[in-house]
């Protein structure tokens, strides 16, 4: 962090600490010790038929690893020490067919399994709330990251569910293809998390979410494996892929997929366009949209997360080797004063991809778009995955850090952008008593709308330990959460539901629709034994938050 | 018909008639009579507390009308005056809460409903095989053909779901927007048809499936309506407007839709394109695909197909209109002795279109495509919704006249193509006694495969009356679905399940998948009073052509 000098100084403002760093203090790993675990040992008995004793785990650091997800909240209790739930095991299944065995001795013994990829989740969908005093087993797909079959003239890859973003990248691009689904987590989630929680990838304005990259699944439910047959579309009653996709692990254990993807890029144009004002760059963008002129890959930030991003630049290629001295002074004379950066990438084979993008560029410039060339759009790409890092090194600092996403149709994207902004900067001053940090991007641009993605920061007030802010944060993330409901957006576009929103799940689905849901859960799963206590928990059985 | 004179003679001579066109006998409408209705007062005491008399009919005509889809079968039984099962009444709500009134009273009292939109289902979705006694309503929603909302900053119209496609067009061209959702069945389906079918239009490529195009659905189900909440996208559990896309009204009535739509064409450029053999254009069709150029439009007819189109012109705008002598003699000459048509289709925002266009065509000559300019495509465009008169034009002189598709991917394509278009050959050889025609083209073109399309005329043996002619139908039809079933191809791609192909259905989806979505009926409809013999009927009660 020592890289991005001007990071901190901007927090500091913006927050209004009147002090230097202090690293918060955290409970360190010697002080946590987890309750022995319960062993069930008919069920251990079972899975040691065919699982070897490195793939099955009681190791403390292993279950300490597995308790949790990401979030805010995570995070924080695991610096906090506050460890509410831990797996009694982990499991490391190294194939479909071990999966299935396990979740049938797990039916059979009536053991709780959550299927953990890379425990990125950021809702809570990996911690059981309660579990009635049965053994619970994280069930970690890690050992599965094989590329099974890839049918070039199809263009569509099988892979075990368990494998990595990056590994999956590597395997493809060996064979000359690409999947191109980047969300920000890509380093550390894998694939069968992508499809539990309807993951979308920074590139979705060309590829779609991972809902519309899966050709097929195979799933196992405690009932049975569901297969479904790979297909470019189907009229074979309701999507079943669609089904799965979301699912978060209550329905069973997605093991393996098949996905659609593409040649490697030809051609990668990745560049930072500037715009005066939001407004500016909102209407070139949607202007791009009805020319059929969209680029690829869009992030728009507004004024403030523009603010940051030149903030979290760092030292060597900060904004100096963005623009050279003449430019900045260009731009501030030309009216640039508080600008909003707009990342714009363009990927496929070349002609299509040079195309777009001067279609794309005429238009960003007919609405005032100063283009910064591709230099700076490289430095995104290779820092594009650095956001979480930035959260966790103001965490350090006692800082509360966190996002929050909708997706809206486009009538309705402005009016929600000011109201839950608004919100959420009117709820960190009276929740912590100080001015906060409110930036905003649209990204994953369709048609009919597009994602509204809010990062925030907050400070506490002074000696606040981990547990109030954390207690500040319930708060903030409530109010923003209840501005979305109100203002008519989803409840998310791309992190899930978990625990996090399940407050809110009887308001954004009909009491049939979540009828309907809990049907599949309770008929694919009668002894409740996938991932029991997720968004699909009977309101009465919901432990919300509250013990 | 006769406008089109060298279509009979095509017939004949495919499938070796050695006599003029007969008519084929059909009974008369007067000897049809169907016996009484039942009617549940109670039920009709409730209806009738908000229905006005002309929205209840128990008029033979309306329940004839509403006994059958538009199958071989069911036109084949028609005019054999075959009825195996018509409803005991007609209801045409005018509103979505009538709707919500009338599922209501018929969960009350067991009555059966149901949904009907314009009719047109080909694989027998709307006839319930047993009643048990029960009084069974048809449920016709086109008293609901509304256009409610269009918000055009989203792109997004809001329908009650009983509009059928000409009307649903046109009030959206006097706003300046389209749907473009052209199924064959376009000018007398409906879009709650289409929904509830997981129905695939013309424009495939570049507009979707109508699942891609729904946007938030209202459903009354006996449990309660469901609505989703508009949305581009979501992360918000399994995609419940999916889950109501094929659901072949099982689940409840869809009332309304919101549909993502488009600023009507600047540019529309449809266009036929020869090629010398089927596997020219197919190579030609791919490399468009690899290289982002795909046509936005794509129909490819095979040799038998191309002449079965050729001969299926109008004498004024035939051949004749479409080639000059001189070019005829030149296509000879170069070798399109016999020559496979590929229609290709451009539409949208002028500048993006033409683009595409000539991005297109530059492959498809270069694989030897011959661009026979807009005039021909023009006249595709006029007669598009030809197909079905021509199956029943054929059926008039006694000719069975059928389509089955699938979708495979494209590593499975040409494998299918031949193996299903070889086993519909032989099997009209072997239970006709005659050889048969078997055309088939590619469209609705897909990063991951295609759909492909077999249509096949026959003839039955001297003196065979309509019911003959279904028993060989049944025979082919069963051999044609086990060799796409053997292939790998799906069950269907855009025509839906019903009875049709309810039998094959255990080898299409896994136990556990069946299982899941007979939970949501049963959830949803636990009175089983939503088309209850649709295809998610148990086995054990299936009554499969057997009565």
């Amino acid at each position: 962090m020592d890289s991005r000098p001007k990071f901190w100084p901007f927090i500091r403002e913006m927050l209004k600490f009147d002090r230097n760093r202090e690293l918060q203090q955290t409970v360190s790993r010697e002080a946590i010790r987890l309750v022995e675990p319960r062993r069930h040992v008919d069920f251990l008995s079972d899975v040691g038929q065919f699982l070897t004793s490195d793939q099955i785990s009681f190791d403390e650091d292993d279950r300490l690893g597995h308790a949790y997800g990401r979030s805010f909240r995570d995070v924080q209790r695991l610096r906090a020490g506050k460890i509410d739930f831990a797996p009694d095991a982990v499991l490391l299944p190294a194939a479909h067919e071990q999966v299935e065995k396990i979740v049938s001795a797990a039916g059979k013994h009536k053991v709780i399994l959550i299927p953990f990829g890379g425990g990125t989740n950021i809702v809570g969908a990996l911690e059981p709330k309660h579990a009635d005093g049965r053994m619970v087993v994280s069930l970690d797909l890690r050992r599965m990251q094989r590329l099974l079959k890839l049918d070039e003239h199809s263009q569509i890859a099988s892979f075990e569910a368990g494998v990595f973003g990056p590994e999956l990248e590597r395997l493809l691009e060996e064979r000359g293809f690409a999947l191109g689904h980047e969300p920000d987590s890509f380093e550390f989630s894998t694939l069968g998390g992508w499809i539990a929680t309807r993951s979308c990838g920074t590139q979705s304005n060309i590829y779609g979410g991972i809902e519309d990259m899966v050709v097929s699944l195979r799933v196992v439910t405690p009932l049975g494996t569901i297969e479904t047959k790979p297909a470019p579309a189907a009229s074979n009653g309701p999507d079943l892929n669609r089904l799965m996709c979301g699912s978060e692990g209550m329905f069973g254990v997605i093991t393996q997929a098949s996905l659609r993807v593409h040649r490697t890029p030809e051609c990668l144009d990745y560049r930072i366009v500037l715009f005066k004002n939001f407004a500016a760059g909102y209407e070139a963008l949607y202007d791009c949209l009805l020319h059929d002129a969209l680029p690829d890959v869009v992030r728009y930030s507004d004024e403030m997360e523009t603010r940051l991003i030149f903030a979290a630049k760092h030292g060597s290629h900060g904004l100096k080797a963005w623009f050279d001295k003449p430019i900045k002074a260009y731009l501030k004379w030309a009216g640039f004063s508080a600008p909003c950066v707009l990342l714009v990438g363009f990927e496929g084979p070349a002609a299509r991809t040079l195309r777009l993008r001067n279609a794309a560029l005429r238009i960003l410039k007919r609405h005032g778009g100063f283009d910064t060339g591709q230099g700076p759009g490289r430095q995104w790409r290779k820092s594009r995955f650095d956001v979480p890092w930035l959260r966790d090194y103001m965490m350090d600092y006692g800082v509360i850090g966190d996002s929050m996403e909708t997706a809206a149709v486009w009538s309705n994207v402005r009016p929600l952008y000011e109201s839950v902004r608004a919100e959420l900067s009117d709820a960190i001053q009276s929740v912590t008593g100080y001015a906060g940090y409110v930036g905003c991007h649209l990204s994953h641009l369709y048609k009919t709308g597009a994602c509204i993605y809010f990062t925030i920061a907050a400070r506490g007030r002074e000696n606040d330990g981990p547990l109030e802010l954390l207690g500040y944060y319930e708060k903030i993330k409530a109010r923003g959460t209840e501005a979305i409901m109100r203002g008519g957006g989803v409840l998310s576009h791309h992190h899930a539901v978990g625990y996090e929103h399940r407050p809110w799940l009887p308001r954004e689905l009909s009491p049939a629709a979540l009828a309907a849901l809990r049907a599949v859960k309770s008929r694919l799963d009668p002894e409740n034994i996938m991932n029991p206590t997720a968004f699909l928990v009977e309101e009465a059985e919901a432990d919300l938050r509250s013990r």
